[in-house]
């Protein structure tokens, strides 16, 4: 189901500078029991993202009001995307003046990963399309992702969940649709994001628990060197919350660690993403 | 007028990929007195974009009948531009297994710039947005764009007509929507693209001439110190064909020189690009 421009529609007009340039913002957000996960944080990025493009401001009380009607549009579970672009435009790559935005917001299926993925981990590969260096882009979900495409396009196969990206320095940066932590010397260490990659929410939100319970994650620099000699690796993202990656062909191979425990437990307490055990909330009908 | 898989149509559907991750391709290609110009050279470069995009070969048959039909309903001179995209699909990066790609043929004004652009030159400057390195997209026209979205957003009015862009490394390499030549000590030189950039038709074509008349442009490094000793300088594009530089601000001035000239006569001549001739035509009713 989709919504554009809050009212229920599957099409959009074809001068949107989202489909001729790429030009907007997304969110997508996870939904447990009907209710959006994280969305103040969903908000706040698209706001930031908003900024960083010159974008006009998110209307955060339509989209609000758009994702909350989605949300309880469908099972218990389920995921919601946010569109915001810079709306309808001519030929050329200026924007009008002014800029009329366009939201898109519409409702998807939860995805359907097998429950060992949260218990026992996951195979990830190393794809060999590099995230090119780009500052003013670098932390932003915007729309441009043929990177994560072409990524997405070099494995096959339910063996292998997730495809991780380096920078053109062979530096770790994250995954196709996650980000990535390890535990590294008794600290959990995250990539930066200043030159490249997306600033997850799932990622700000477990760099805030962590700090919370005492033990901060830094972000620094993370080699093939870092993940061999790491005790934990994990990636995560808003939908599906946190994967223990059990083995990265070609770099090793790790067991579920502590800190990935703890998080699962806490993403599953506090309801925070399509888990299975908000799956099974879901079946259970407490949803 | 825009023509959606060959029916007019001015909506599409709004889980195209275009859209929802610039998954795809366009061309922009000039009509003067009803004919599409370098309609060849353009299909060739559609389909060298989709093989590197892994998308499925363009329908070069009903692509052409499209612009065809577009070049020849309205003034003589117009443009037409061809989107190429992977189609409808899921929310995830992953493609849909087929791909169903979707054309989109819409017509636009030939723009109006002054016909001073073409005979005295032009006032470009530099802008600050450097385009990233990424040797999987460079030459492509593909739908990613916010890079020359935030670029073309650096400078207002008319008093300046392009935006020059470099790569990381301070290099030139192209304009925000044209390629870019130098005469230097007695050669024509025009940036490598095999890091970043898109590989432009009319560049093409002019490369081509260039050779044919016997004084074949290099494909080279360009930077401030090139452009400095250089005794001519233009920039070039599908749509416009040939403008000479007279100057960018903060690096120095030129004359209209003697290559440029050529081209713009041999522009003119076989009327590839909408000048000011191919307007003249048009007003004088010849078109």
């Amino acid at each position: 189901m989709y919504l554009v421009d809050g009212a229920p529609c599957d099409h959009l007009p074809v001068d949107d500078r989202g489909l001729q340039f790429g030009d907007g913002l997304f969110e997508t957000i996870a939904i447990v029991s009907g209710r959006p996960c994280l969305l103040e944080r969903h908000l706040a990025r698209l706001v930031r993202g908003a900024e960083a493009l010159s974008l006009p401001a998110p209307d955060l009380e339509r989209i609000t009001a758009d994702v909350t009607r989605l949300a309880t549009a469908g099972p218990g579970c389920g995921v919601v995307k946010v569109v915001w672009t810079a709306g309808s435009g001519g030929r050329g790559y200026a924007r009008p003046d002014p800029v009329t935005p366009r939201r898109i917001v519409s409702r998807h299926p939860a995805p359907q990963h097998p429950a060992s993925h949260w218990s026992d981990g996951i195979t990830a590969c190393l794809v060999t399309v590099p995230l090119a260096r780009q500052p003013h882009l670098a932390g932003i979900k915007h729309l441009n992702r043929l990177e994560q495409t072409l990524a997405r396009a070099q494995w096959q196969g339910a063996g292998v969940a997730e495809g991780l990206m380096c920078d053109e320095g062979g530096r770790f940066i994250e995954g196709t649709m996650s980000n990535l932590f390890v535990v590294h010397g008794g600290c959990v260490v995250t990539p930066r994001l200043d030159e490249c990659g997306i600033a997850g929410v799932m990622r700000e939100a477990i760099m805030d628990k962590l700090a919370a319970d005492g033990a901060p994650a830094t972000e620094g620099e993370v080699t093939l060197e870092t993940l061999q000699e790491a005790t934990e690796v994990f990636v995560c993202n808003s939908v599906n919350g946190v994967w223990p990656v059990r083995r990265i062909d070609g770099v090793g191979h790790w067991r579920v660690g502590p800190v990935s425990r703890r998080l699962l437990h806490w993403l599953d307490r506090e309801a925070l993403a399509c888990t299975p055990a908000g799956r099974d909330e879901q079946r259970n009908g407490r949803a």
